[in-house]
């Protein structure tokens, strides 16, 4: 596994220093993923240069860097590990509790008046208290990322990314909640139990098929929204993603063949709202034949991988399996989505020099896209569940944001979560 | 109820014009409870002024502060309930998620490494997530302040309060857990369930007898300190307080009889921290014969609310009962704690008039004092469970701190709960 491997250089600051240090690590093979200016004093600069590099490769390059007359390597570093330390949510008080009076009024003996309020008319704790912006983050950790099945404590760093995406992005309050179970009605009777704490239930990384039974019967019983973001996130920024890339090449989606290579929660998500966006010929293929039989019980087309890359115009693929298609299998003027992180099935430029028509990789297409927006418009609808409707619009909104010369639009620009959770909620309201 | 009618006067700047309108306010027989100013413009003044009414009297008094030539009354407020207005906790992200590098460090694809990390060594969560400073605050509305049974939602806002007050005092996430069940298997379930999300358990508002048998079950099968709050919270402020109104008498605690007058969670809580600090004739008193036999059983001497008032040094009263200890009953030289808010068992200028040689109730004893510096402490020292040397270290700290005419600190001074934290941390971490 490529690992970044960040080094902390002091070089004089003189035209071409950087330069030659720079050129030090090229010639060794190596490419800079990141580099920023850390501290300069006394005609000195540091530089935190950050390199991906195999875990197990030789360091050879740091003395070589050690040899050039003006350069010292200060440091190793983590940036990743040191921006995780102490970790990435904290809940504040939103009253400055200064005064005596303050203290009485949000605590005893105040704070019975508000109860007591919420007792006669429980819908007013969406007014008095934060549950309308509170979203359970839930897992058991059986599918964390592409790692699988490493427990839901290794996978708390995951869930705190998510809430804090959800408080940058939609001022929502995320509570990760950790749970050591793979048995469904287990986790099912605990979300259940707990859901009074929440306005909305987010089910994370946890594993197929455990999971789709896992949000029907949440879905069915709770009268707050559950979303299985593996599955809806993601399929929502994969259409998005989708109907830009036909667009591109000038292709309707609706009345394309859409071939889905990997059946997993990610997969099954994307073609049921394939399906729901008017995609009529859906093929799928999966090595579990469980899954196909899903797929066929959703009115899919079980397929084989050949058979969808000899036959569909838009392929997708999820299957976490690196080079899993090979340039000869690829369709003179396909669109192909290899999404699979970090490492495509197939990579974009090889797709092309095989003859498909346009082909993207996983890296742009992050589901923070979708979640904050979804969840942000679903809560101030006050609806009980999502529904595809909601999916849809938040799909369509992302795809009219994208850029030009993108398919989908930019994480970081919150106007795109705010457009997404007014189009959510708007949608939401009218149905 | 008296409940706060917060007026806003607006009223010439012009020397004797607030004491004319305090005049009037006082004629009509009210008190002021609090008075700020709001705003000040062209020669006038608006004045937040906050009086405790009860809800059913009438309002003439707006009509004569209305009559008066330099004011106007130009409306109601109410504080309260503005103050817990959108709730008040939320969750911040502790990384500014400013580029697409930050992005990828606390997400994908930078997360994976430090969920490995995890994985490979589970204690090092405590170094690279939250969950350290994360207290879970569960309830299931059955005993929500003195409100009783009102559900766990209409005790939301307490729970709220809780975390507010964990954050502002000790830097801790408090996540509100609401639980719809009455039945002590269910809650024990669920809390065992999510107790991997959390460094910590704090168990609140939850009805006797049931609490006692959550909390021994959590204590034993959890590896994370649980704490009753009701009980051992209290239990802590109340010994502080008890430690320097015996000291102000020149009373030793320990050779003292104490009578406990109501024996639910508190009370129990209270007998059984006053045993631990060395005193060994514990009298109680309750209507539920069940609790007299938990204090029996304890090594505590059942007796009636008589016995307790004719043998007793030092009583302690948490009943909720207004007025239950009628003046004769006092006997010569008692010291009388009479706790319940917001009406004490007998108010303290009658007790001294009966003879009481010291008297005061619950106002300025809140179980603020306790809690964040207790939780704080036994999670910077990471132990698995509060054990009572931790509780009477927070006892000692709060009855030092308290200022020379006062029974215990005051709980907006953030250096008091450092102070409980690093003493609870110390005494944690030597056994």
């Amino acid at each position: 596994m490529k690992i970044p491997e960040i080094l902390l250089i002091e070089s004089e600051h003189k035209p071409g220093n950087l330069a030659r240090i720079l050129t030090v690590i090229g010639d060794y093979g190596l490419t800079v993923e990141h580099l920023t200016m850390v501290h300069r004093e006394g005609g000195k600069t540091v530089w935190e240069v950050t390199l991906e590099m195999d875990a197990e490769a030789d360091r050879a390059v740091f003395d070589q860097i050690e040899a050039l007359p003006h350069a010292k390597v200060l440091g190793r570093s983590d940036r990743v590990f040191n921006r995780h330390a102490g970790g990435k949510i904290h809940t504040v008080s939103r009253v400055n509790i200064e005064s005596q009076q303050v203290l009485r009024d949000i605590y005893t003996p105040g704070v019975a008046r508000v109860c007591l309020a919420i007792q006669d008319d429980p819908s007013r704790a969406y007014d008095w208290t934060n549950v309308g912006h509170t979203v359970a983050i839930v897992t058991n950790g059986t599918a964390i990322l592409g790692l699988g099945n490493i427990g839901a404590l290794a996978g708390l760093p995951v869930m705190e990314g998510k809430a804090a995406l959800f408080a940058a992005f939609a001022d929502l309050t995320g509570v990760p909640i950790l749970l050591d179970s793979t048995d469904p009605q287990e986790v099912i009777n605990t979300v259940k139990a707990i859901a009074p704490s929440f306005g909305g239930i987010q089910l994370e990384d946890i594993a197929a098929p455990e999971c789709f039974e896992i949000e029907k019967a949440l879905v069915e019983s709770l009268d707050i929204p559950v979303l299985h973001d593996d599955q809806h996130g993601t399929a929502v920024v994969t259409l998005a993603a989708l109907i830009n890339a036909c667009g591109r090449v000038g292709r309707r989606p609706e009345d394309s063949v859409v071939g889905q290579i990997g059946l997993g929660a990610a997969g099954i998500g994307i073609v049921r709202l394939l399906q729901e966006f008017g995609m009529k010929q859906v093929m799928g293929a999966d090595l579990d034949p469980d899954a196909l039989a899903r797929l066929e019980s959703m009115g899919g087309q079980p397929s084989t991988l050949d058979e969808i890359m000899a036959k569909a115009d838009v392929v997708v693929s999820t299957t976490g399996v690196k080079g899993l298609i090979r340039p000869e299998m690829v369709r003179e003027g396909q669109v192909i989505l290899a999404l699979s992180n970090p490492d495509p099935e197939i990579e974009p430029a090889d797709a092309i020099r095989a003859g498909a028509a346009f082909a993207a990789d996983g890296k742009g297409i992050n589901n923070v896209l979708g979640f904050p927006g979804l969840f942000r418009g679903a809560l101030d609808a006050r609806v009980k569940r999502f529904d595809d409707a909601m999916l849809l619009a938040a799909a369509r909104t992302l795809a009219n944001l994208a850029g030009e010369h993108d398919l989908v639009p930019d994480p970081l620009n919150r106007k795109v979560h705010d457009a997404v959770a007014a189009a959510v909620a708007a949608v939401a309201i009218t149905t």
